[in-house]
């Protein structure tokens, strides 16, 4: 077997961070075998381990495709190799083979050194100017960009597991059970916002129109007063159930307050739309004194950015949805820039949509009452996320209280 | 098909409370014909209505079987017939044809007169003596007992749909959806209890261990000790965690109060099982003040009636476990009798099994994470159950704090 | 009391359909009062019942409030007065206090007499011009437009339950258990596609990529093969990975025949996305022989219209995608019209779109695993709908096994 | 730091098995420091790889807190201690600071050299004899009896994890999505039972009654008839549906074949325990040709043993279940020992039950359609289970046609 086989290295948390498990992984099951040339596992917890394979297989063909995974998980072969590019054929097409990313940091082999790809997304290609490495979306590939293809001189780091402090990521591990000290997450959740916050982070809010139903609109509108919060992304649905709530008191024609359902109330969230469509945008009708309190309210008094994507299912949708999605995206994106925190709260379809935008070191936290929910959006790539499987009409009431007592 | 008919009567809300509804279509579904006689609508809210209508079938089994449903519905034949009883052949063996109960409340004609089936049950049959007629698991039937067989003789009470007052039944329709304001119902729970309690009435928890794990058990324990509660009917598990919690802090080995994991926590609830054998019983263990709080000591202190039942799946289980389940299901029934109010927590198992030993007018509230545990409840027959899915770790403490609101 | 009050007339199936209970129930539950001045009960089971009330109320408040919901189940007042119209007052604005629709059929009282609405769908205004009336969205009101206010004048024709023949509506109640006889529903629903087709029908999938990820995309070509699917409604996914899988085998990267996880499967769906932008279109893939099998070629092949709805969460999207979701909710609607049957698949967000484009007498059938995704179509209006909990890998080859038995 | 510390030794699949990875963690978790005095990684994947490390921390307690959980990984230290052993002060009663057990294999250093612990389960005591050592649940301790205490001279072989051959765990991972090829795992979970009972194996069925409400029982009793199962593990509920449904072709009064609701169909699962009290037992009713097929009549026929566990929500229950949950508890031990597979189908308690008597390296299979039934399931400590998230009434019908192909 030893005519296929190429030798690699590997440094960093290998142990800790499964990275040496993997690899020995990924080579048994494509049937290859290896070698541990020289291991030097790090002698205190700080200290990085190295490593040296040798990698064998049976033909080039499987040789090439543990290659191609062991340098997912950051090895690299131990003779450098340029990255290789090829040009776009036409706008809106990518080249043949190109490398598709994935949500971890990613670095390719350049002109004989390493540089980062900028604006790491998920499911993207790579496209290589003077200016750089830059993940960049199919719609926005220009006929002649120079693309990532194969995998030869592409490099992830994978992320390390979060180990120092205390946050909430720490006692939760990865499982989403709901049997878990609610009251207890709502202050772990808050005390992570509340540090996030203090140390100059950014932290974004991706929320469904359950936050309305379920009465908890008042609370994220106070996180959002008290100055936590630097952006909303959302669909038409909780603009207008907020909005409904505001001015109507109810949500889906239920009074909020009392639990009754209002008199003619199936109309109201359709009321609610006519009169943002009458003020002419939801920025309006705070400045005309109609809108004096909820979610959208804040954000406009705290000229907080807010994000509002349409979707099929819209009602209206209100004026200021943006109803072309492709234009949504590049908005969500560029508000989910640098951002530190994101909080998906009862929506899939967003927070899916947001995983695929975020670089898998950002945390996410996401909060749903449905188990599948939360499963799916991990089953999607977004593996860093914390699952909290709980009501959120009685959960952000607590995570609010816990955040007025640090205050 | 005029020579297979019957005529029928019925009386009561029968509009409102569905009851006509009901009996057309049972008619129409079984490919009988029928015709109004006679119908006199409540002129007013509070009247009730009567119908006299002619059944016809094509054969005589087929307006039997109508006749079966009807009756059920609570339509009596115009010229009543006595019941029919049998005697059992032997202990434990109901006689041939035997009449099944439902939970509603139930008359049998019995020399000449409509009288009432005592203790009121699902799926038992009816035995009739010199004291009367009552409900009787098959293990508790006797040689030679009267059991009711057939229909006939055999009338259904069919409950009124609650329309007076503001409870929390009203507002909440039968629908068990997640998209409710949770603080809100937590309110109407609130006031509910305690009216019914202010009322003199019986309030029961029924309860699963993820009231522990979830962090609500010490707003059990204090529903008990103000003097809400008259009875806790459980498992091994409930009881367990309670004392786990309460002598060292965990639940399943987390700790509840920072939610990380203790060390060698996974032992701690073996813990508390060995020191429960150790004191020999739970009610031993408190006045030895070895148990110094929790729901588990509530019960003891305030000398309320709790029932562990035997599971299967029981880790020990302990001393106060009843592990026969007949045993236990006799006593579960003894300490239901006369309840106002059950609230099912987060336990398939115990709220099926209590849904089965109530008659359909005692309230249930059912509180789950899990919508389909609700979904199952009803479908086994317990239809008058409010469903509230929700967090319990977050909603019960809702719960008690709207309760000292209101003390 | 008897100042304020009004005579109200009601036909139909009264007690079938509940209209009388609902009748009764509003009035009571808005503090009002009722006499019963006439009643006509249908003697035999095709006759429509007639009713005549006093419908009595404290204040003139209170009673028009009452009326309302009374119009809405179909009552009218004993004197017709004509619907109330008023211009709107821009494009793109209702008219204050516009008569918010349903999804039941609706007529208006116009020139002294009932017309039709057309285009009925839920949460829209009723435009009325020389050419009639009809159901108009927000976003498509012209300035003066006619629009339907308060309401006077409004019918509401509520859809009698389905009582006749035998389909799978009937027996599966209302509920949406999963502890139904599957291999049976299946063939029930096999049984149901294949009559509404040789009535001529209309059948309409909805559908979402789980379809593909649990293997029963060949059995959704198949439908389509054999001519029993009209149109396709669905969003990027369910096209991208339907592609996938045709090219390349897999779904998400997991090979869908054996299960395995491809080599750089990751990027298969973003290969498949090119492959489709390199063509130009699905259809040009198609006419190029690049696709050559699957849910999108049959389509192609059999002429079946398709529409792929954007949503913010797209990878690519496809070309054949509308990305404005505006123009997306004009083309579903267009390919909704006169449907008879809609078949909703693993998507939640395309089925609550569709469910509001829908009038309430075309039946539609919801299959999912999760329970939820069920419960909340229905609580957003679409209570027609018949739930199926079931893992629809599973239920799909087995109903199109049934229909290849009926062919 | 140096003053508290202790060399440990590990051998194994450190690597691929996260041995290293899981004690790394500990320590650095506690707050303790680690130096890697000696590593030797296996060199190809059949090798086992050894480390010698030096555990240190502030203090002798924090000291102790991590070796107790390093020995839980597999570690040793140095130099062997004997294990502690203390006698039970009462009988069941376990000593003080007991040694709780878990699922996997251990060992105790007894007398010099280790000796394995037998019968092992989760959650029991460990009790030594001149016999060797054994698991022991609370109950059965008797005064005196010899009980490991503390963590010294235990340790614990951590199973490896499967990687030779293919069978459906390869192919799952721990995930358990409902998103997965549902026709190809059943292919894959009929070929391992095939080859788990070609090559000897010993395969046992724990189920609930949703496998006859969806229609499955006709193929699980097709699994027994084929001589594939071992024992049945259940409780009433199962086998009270099924000979309703053998009997009556009901379960839960609905028809099973044609989906209808039986006349007088509620009564149907009460009759059907009342012809087993009628028969004496459900083998006399197989005997006297009263029970003619289903899952029950299989077992009689086939000799197979099946338990019937007794629970408080039972109706009857019928006289061939245990009501005794001790006693039921010993029954399944004895009927689990040695058991190859277990196939878990809808059913939480019984699954739960199970999985705590099982060592760690035993397959288990558990299938539901609810997902925090398997989540639930695994976090109660059965972690070696692939969960199936799927409708057992399409998915059984799947395994058994695959395997009929393979037979």
């Amino acid at each position: 077997m030893s005519k296929f086989s190429r030798e690699i290295e590997v440094s960093g948390h290998l142990i800790d961070s499964l990275i040496l498990t993997k690899i020995f992984d990924v080579i048994m099951d494509l049937n290859g075998e290896f070698q541990v040339l020289e291991i030097n596992i790090g002698k205190k917890k700080k200290d990085a381990s190295y490593a040296k394979l040798l990698v064998q297989a049976k033909n080039q063909k499987l040789l090439d495709q543990i290659l191609e995974y062991v340098y997912r998980f950051g090895a690299t072969a131990k003779i450098q190799k340029e990255v290789k590019l090829k040009k776009a054929p036409k706008n809106m097409l990518m080249s043949e083979n190109f490398y598709s990313t994935t949500n971890n940091h990613t670095q390719i082999f350049y002109k004989k050194r390493w540089i980062n790809v900028e604006n790491m997304m998920m499911d993207k290609c790579i496209v290589v100017s003077s200016k750089g490495a830059k993940c960049v979306p199919i719609r926005d590939v220009k006929k002649g960009d120079k693309i990532v293809v194969g995998e030869t001189g592409v490099k992830i780091i994978p992320p390390e597991r979060p180990r120092e402090g205390m946050n909430v990521f720490e006692f939760m591990g990865s499982s989403s059970s709901s049997e878990r000290p609610t009251q207890h997450i709502a202050k772990r959740v808050a005390e992570d916002i509340y540090k996030t916050k203090k140390a100059g982070g950014k932290i974004i809010i991706v929320g469904g129109p359950a936050i309305v139903h379920t009465g908890a609109a008042d609370s994220v509108a106070k996180l959002i007063r008290f100055g936590f919060i630097d952006a909303v992304l959302a669909g038409n649905a909780l603009a207008v159930h907020d909005i409904e709530y505001a001015t109507l008191g109810t949500s889906l024609g239920m009074n909020v307050r009392d639990g009754t359902l209002a008199i003619r109330g199936h109309r109201n969230h359709m009321d609610a739309i006519n009169a943002v469509f009458k003020a002419g945008s939801i920025s309006n009708m705070v400045k005309s004194k109609k809108l004096k309190k909820g979610i959208m309210y804040e954000c406009v008094k705290r000229k907080i950015p807010f994000v509002l994507a349409g979707s099929i299912r819209d009602d209206g949708p209100l004026p200021d949805v943006i109803t072309d999605i492709e234009v949504a995206q590049k908005k969500y994106k560029e508000v989910l820039k640098d951002a530190d925190m994101v909080i998906m709260i009862s929506t899939m379809l967003h927070s899916i949509a947001t995983g695929n935008m975020l670089p898998a070191d950002v945390k996410v936290i996401v909060v749903d009452i449905n188990q599948p929910t939360v499963t799916k959006l991990m089953d999607r790539g977004t593996w860093q996320a914390l699952g909290i499987v709980t009501d959120v009409g009685a959960f952000l009431p607590l995570v609010t209280r816990e955040i007025e007592k640090l205050k």
